[in-house]
């Protein structure tokens, strides 16, 4: 199959957004990076997008968005607050930084319209989205809509694992020859810790399990 | 009539968000006001704005939006792009921010929402749009359900101006008793000058014709 031109990948340097960049990798001729330093608790993640990007020769921007902290404190961006360890049973867990997806994609596709580039690929799932609003598809639709309006642009906004669990993920991982970049140069952990992780966070249970589970699939054939 | 418990205006110190903060303090019992430095090239304006906010008791906010800039060059923030005179026959203006409004709306309702803010007014106006396309109706209605969606929340993006010409504006600000704050203590001009403006940028153009015409009416009673 002929590749396509060329496509803008949001990138946080975790699991799924790499996934995402290895996917694109398949599918366009061209493909770019962005990333977002909102001082994150898990700056490193950045560090593994930058590594990520010089290894693949992706053309990477990292952008600042530190003033998102300064609006809308959580946990994942102040010291003082302590991530949840589980869920809760109401409302949005306290990792949720109110209008991230919506900023990140916004400003991912001013840069891309800048680039001439109208496919923006983002790792968001519906089917994990742990509460998150800004992970549902529906939010993704009306957001597509709104930026098209917005810049008179056809922008395209493709989200590979919006049906996807954790597990398929990593088979998709897997079946891109990737799996092990994922797996040791990724980081997902809310606490800040590569690859295995705390393993107490809700990311890194999310992400634990769906690799075991995808390990005992695959090993039992 | 009772008035409406609390409301964030998107304020640039410019005409039209002065006189919708002036309309915002007959309707609601508190006011909130939020601005933006994006480098703009009539940075003069966000001091119009504190200045107003200042006289009128308001609580406001300015946000550092200064990578917009780095994203989106144009004429409005690079010192080495001229301001067009004239609107062009075809496409936008080289005064037009890519992403401009969504990223200052999406910015005011995170602010708003961190206030317990519903309502969130914003001076656009589809009759004098300009060829933004960010400033017309249908823009606004599909980023108010994105908004919603993306957090959850039920803002409500409320226009005051959205179907008046500059001259009804002129008209609102004088009937809200606010004609000499807007004409002397705003600025609208590209070209950074206070008051009557440069009278040669397509802003000061529109701002002036609209004056002439409310006072030409006005007069003739």
């Amino acid at each position: 199959m002929k590749k396509k031109e060329k496509a803008l990948v949001v990138l946080s340097g975790g699991q799924d957004s790499t996934t995402c960049l290895l996917w694109a990798r398949k599918e366009y001729e061209e493909v770019f990076a962005v990333s977002f330093d909102y001082n994150q608790r898990h700056r490193k993640e950045l560090e593994c997008a930058k590594a990520i990007c010089g290894e693949f020769h992706v053309s990477h921007k990292i952008l600042d968005l530190t003033q998102l902290n300064e609006l809308a404190p959580n946990s994942l961006t102040r010291a003082d607050i302590k991530v949840d360890e589980d869920a809760p049973e109401q409302g949005t867990p306290n990792t949720y930084v109110e209008g991230r997806n919506m900023l990140f994609l916004t400003y991912a596709a001013v840069y891309a319209k800048g680039l001439g580039i109208r496919d923006i690929i983002t790792g968001v799932s519906q089917s994990d989205f742990s509460g998150y609003p800004d992970c549902r598809n529906v939010f993704i639709k009306s957001l597509n809509t709104t930026l098209n309006l917005a810049m008179e642009y056809e922008f395209e906004i493709i989200t590979p694992l919006m049906w996807l669990d954790k597990e398929e993920t990593w088979e998709m991982a897997d079946r891109l020859g990737g799996l092990e970049i994922v797996r040791d140069r990724t980081l997902t952990c809310y606490n800040g810790i590569m690859g295995e992780g705390c393993g107490h966070c809700p990311a890194c249970k999310l992400r634990r399990n769906g690799y075991l589970r995808y390990m005992e699939r695959k090993q039992n054939g």
